[in-house]
């Protein structure tokens, strides 16, 4: 699969793309995926293909693949199942440089033969297929994007450090909207469904390489070779942070994930160990998974002494519980901290951590209080709770955030509570690159896996 | 307590209000509660209290409480705390229906003696005191408001059937307005602080009389008489479910708690055990807390056996999961059902428990597979997975959830993932009395609770 999965590149940075299947019938898939090439201002050359058209959104269409003159890089197909292996000897008869096979109709509905045909078609010419039964890829650096699901109603994410690779589209797809919606960076996006020629492990292998990853989602119901999993999963890992989400764990989401991408879930414990022993960081459900990943782009932190600053005292002992609850530290200021956090209370205030400025308090207390944690050494990480319903806090709140979260010398989690107003700041922190969470115990959970992982990784760079 | 409890109606229910600390300063705490009044259309007599003014916002302002003619019902003190008491001995002259004490500086920092002048005036003359150091109330019914936060930045929920007692004014608050946002309508918001004249008990006991209260929410620190409070959940609990969020469980948490509301958070332990006595139901943080809440509201059903309809298979997967791991149950279709639900899916498609209708399915197959499960005998309860994301889901789908739920028949939990456009649609179906949860862990969580309840409540019905 070696070269296989090198090839990838052709799939990731096409120059031509291929759309087999292609239509001019509103909201249809072939249709959605036209547009969105287009409308998307995919730089490259573009390739319609259906006998029916002479052109599909002003772009000449062609019969079939071989019409076509010149290199094809990357081929959609979307034609029904059936037809698939045809197409599949065209592309070959090409050379094109990787095939993203979206049709469904394969080994989730017993068609192990057609599967089986394009496997071998794959591996005899060396032609990386992803799928079939999948949304395919997204690379908002190159503009590549074959989800067939229009962009008004799935989002898509600027350019970044992130890659999800999913087993399920919809599992990926929402959650790449809440990344589009949260303005999170994303390097690519991978949906792989039934995994026929090339599975999970190989694009984990490909990421590892792409300089653009840094962090790595994983969805998947069940895999094909659990040992090549576990051995990919140990090698990526050292590198790169993997975060998984393993579905199909009790017997009805087994049945479930059987009919939806024809894998068998396999035995729920032996993934819990398997993940234990390659060290990734395993979420539990959706939520989970988005936190972890806002905080695995802080920098590394080893130390778990967290300093806490709050506007709302609630919040602030919440907070402080779940610290507790996960095995990390409330700082023990020392006396020159204290002195210093001193002078930002009203007299009566008493300096604890979590530190509580009190809803009388102001955005420049905040950025003393900030500054000071920051420079203080007993403090590894700062959880910093901005309630924005207060009446003194301003838009400047984002500049301390932001710089201080900049400056990268600590680890910072924001939470912020809160409907329309705060809603609208979480996103401007998000998109500044200052995680920022919903609810105390989402924020802690996150930075305890994020303190977890460093300590691995850097338990690796001193043997 | 009694009697004071029932003069509660003269804060939640007023005819006049006063603001004792009334100011024309923008964005002072005395000043944002004049705005919230006046602009809020508060119906009744308004009063500034100040010697500093002669109006404020275009109402006349008088130098002190006992200048003003006629009956006033509540009097908001929003004064430093030195001079509460003398305040107090005016009201008690002027025999004032309630008094919401927003001013903080009492137990939290050490003033017991000012604390005690409050109890002993209040509980000599009969009136209410809500606070200090609190919020106060909100009451959308009546339009009395409290809370010193600006309406901008916190948004005020609609006249509903969920009461909220907190402790903090921060963590109410922060919840308040994710409600707002929502449309999830509230009866009766209540901030009580330091809790020196009433306590949660005395709240809780006042919406067991409310009747527009269905469901209680309580935030709570610490409560200074413990046995009272059990008896009381108890009591109440049996009537209208009571769904607790308990801060201060851990050591710092504790100490936190302690310069916060002056309350001792006590022993984890006991408070939990008292939960489980009273059978009230614990949420573990702010968003489940915020997902049981919408749950609550629905049919009660003691039966656990759950039909899931999803148009993406992985989510279904990750239903499946979380219902098995809460001791719910996939129902199991009877051959009727079966052969019903096989009309609509293609020809490929399985029937299976999640029903997957698949990417390409529309609302119309969305409206039938409801009708099948709603009057299938085997389902107790129908959860339904909607990705907005795909191409054949049109705003008619709104009908079709909104129809369900609202004939009251069985359950109903809707859960959508995703961005700009899944958000404003999740906004819609709340808005609507439609339960939509962003993650399937949240949602199936929040079904498993109602179950619980409900068969506890029931069975105090067959006694």
């Amino acid at each position: 699969m070696k070269k296989m999965t090198k090839n990838l590149k052709y799939i990731f940075e096409p120059k031509s793309v291929a759309i087999v299947g292609a239509s001019s019938t509103a909201n249809s898939v072939g249709n959605i995926l036209m547009k969105n090439l287009v409308d998307g201002k995919f730089p490259g050359a573009i390739y319609p293909i259906n006998p029916k058209y002479k052109e599909i959104l002003g772009v000449k269409c062609h019969n079939k693949l071989t019409d076509i003159k010149g290199r094809l890089d990357c081929v959609i197909i979307v034609t029904p199942a059936v037809i698939v292996p045809e197409i599949m000897k065209d592309c070959a008869k090409k050379k094109v440089g990787g095939i993203i096979l979206i049709t469904s109709g394969f080994e989730e509905v017993g068609r192990q033969d057609l599967a089986k045909q394009v496997k071998d078609i794959a591996e005899k010419n060396d032609i990386p297929v992803i799928g079939p039964n999948c949304l395919g890829v997204l690379n908002p650096y190159t503009k590549v994007d074959s989800i067939f699901l229009p962009v008004y109603k799935l989002g898509r994410p600027k350019p970044g450090s992130i890659a999800f690779v999913t087993q399920s589209g919809a599992v990926g797809s929402a959650i790449t909207d809440l990344a589009a919606y949260y303005g999170i960076g994303i390097s690519k996006f991978i949906s792989y469904g039934n995994a026929t020629v090339l599975d999970e492990s190989d694009y984990l292998e490909y990421l590892l390489e792409d300089k653009e990853t840094e962090t790595i989602i994983l969805y998947m119901e069940g895999a094909k070779d659990g040992r090549k999993l576990l051995e990919t999963m140990k090698k990526v890992n050292k590198v790169k942070p993997i975060i998984v989400l393993k579905a199909g764990k009790g017997k009805g989401g087994q049945a479930a994930a059987r009919s939806h991408t024809g894998n068998i879930a396999g035995s729920n414990m032996a993934y819990t160990a398997a993940f234990r022993q390659a060290k990734v960081t395993e979420a539990d459900g959706i939520n989970e998974l988005f936190d972890f990943v806002k905080m695995f782009s802080q920098p590394k932190q080893e130390g778990k002494r967290i300093g806490v600053i709050t506007n709302g005292g609630g919040m602030g002992v919440l907070t402080a519980d779940y610290i507790e609850k996960e095995g990390l530290e409330l700082a023990e200021f020392s006396e020159t901290t204290k002195s210093e956090l001193k002078k930002l209370l009203p007299s009566y205030g008493n300096v604890g951590n979590p530190l509580d400025l009190v809803a009388d308090s102001g955005v420049n207390a905040y950025e003393k209080a900030v500054d000071i944690m920051n420079n203080a050494p007993e403090v590894d990480i700062l959880v910093i709770i901005v309630l924005f319903q207060t009446p003194p806090i301003d838009e400047r709140i984002v500049h301390v955030l932001t710089r201080v979260s900049d400056d990268r010398n600590k680890p910072v989690a924001t939470i912020s509570v809160g409907g329309e107003y705060t809603e609208a700041y979480r996103k401007i922190l998000e998109s500044n690159n200052v995680p920022n969470f919903n609810s105390p115990s989402g924020a802690i959970k996150a930075v305890g896996k994020w303190v977890e992982y460093s300590k691995y990784s850097g338990h690796l760079r001193e043997k």
